[in-house]
């Protein structure tokens, strides 16, 4: 019986059930990727985000957020991120690199109205987010439909890496139909 | 008395203060940030790395890295990285974005002297990180000066956001000599 990272599949697999687990328990550390992106002026941006769907089948994963905060903007210019989660009890680091596509308006409407309503206060922000403001609390949320945006993260590589007594890196594509490449780590 | 997320001052002693214990402390979440960097074909890339140093004087942090690794090809493409911290315990996001420039060679080498061996194995790999293998174990640590790389990495924005009962952010900047400016979250 050999351990799940001694083999392609078995570190596959346990990239997705950790990203199921982030999806389904808010204390896992796969509940809060951070997801990087490509500023419109050419900067790496990070920030942390909320891990909602993972549907291995598809190959996406899915996030929430405002479609006037400034991961919007620079997905406008370069519709690709980077997911990052760091599992410090399983020796995981997990890397994702997914085309994003943004939807908003009718297409969410009907999973907005089933978004308790104190989560609902995550969207919806004036001034904008980003804006300059007098003081720290100058804003009021303001929940709003229209302004609520999911970002669909179609994988294109999936990159693990399992830092165990010896480490192991493992690279996966969709190109490739998600079969294993061990990478010297 | 205020709290510390009350302040601009206040989150900036925080920001620094948590940075230095992420130096000192290996099991701090600071310890570890996500390094966010471009690729030369355009991706956005993100993965662990070990804070080194945290100097708030210089507005500088450091950290580690292997000269042959992915993220030095990208340092070369864009000289700029996305540093990100998520320290849950403080409800603290920490998001700086930094010029990097690359020391190798005789620069580092008083440096990686005082390394000690176990920590000096991070450092040369035979092949080079990111070369297909044939089987997960199918490479020679072959610790090396050669292949230490320090990256100095001069911090131009800080943004801290305090996810408390209130959601408080703010900006500071190099090119406002760190004076704290507030934005909507």
């Amino acid at each position: 019986m050999s351990e799940w990272f001694e083999t392609a599949d078995g570190i596959l697999a346990k990239v997705w059930g950790t990203l199921g687990r982030g999806v389904a328990d808010a204390k896992h550390p796969a509940r809060r990727p951070t997801f990087a992106t490509i500023s419109p002026d050419g900067w790496p941006e990070a920030r942390t985000v909320v891990l909602r769907t993972a549907d291995r089948e598809a190959g996406v994963v899915t996030v929430h957020t405002d479609l006037y905060s400034d991961k919007i903007k620079s997905l406008h210019a370069t519709p690709r991120a980077a997911l990052h989660i760091w599992d410090a009890k399983q020796d995981l680091q997990i890397r994702l690199q997914a085309e994003v596509s943004i939807n908003s308006g009718a297409k969410t409407r009907a999973l907005w109205d089933k978004i308790p309503d104190h989560a609902q206060q995550s969207y919806g922000v004036t001034p904008p987010p980003g804006t300059p403001i007098e003081t720290g609390l100058d804003y009021v949320k303001d929940p709003d439909p229209a302004t609520f945006a999911v970002l669909d993260c179609t994988l294109i590589t999936i990159d693990a890496v399992h830092l165990g007594a010896d480490h192991r890196r493992v690279s996966f594509s969709r190109a490739r139909h998600w079969q294993g490449q061990w990478l010297s780590p």
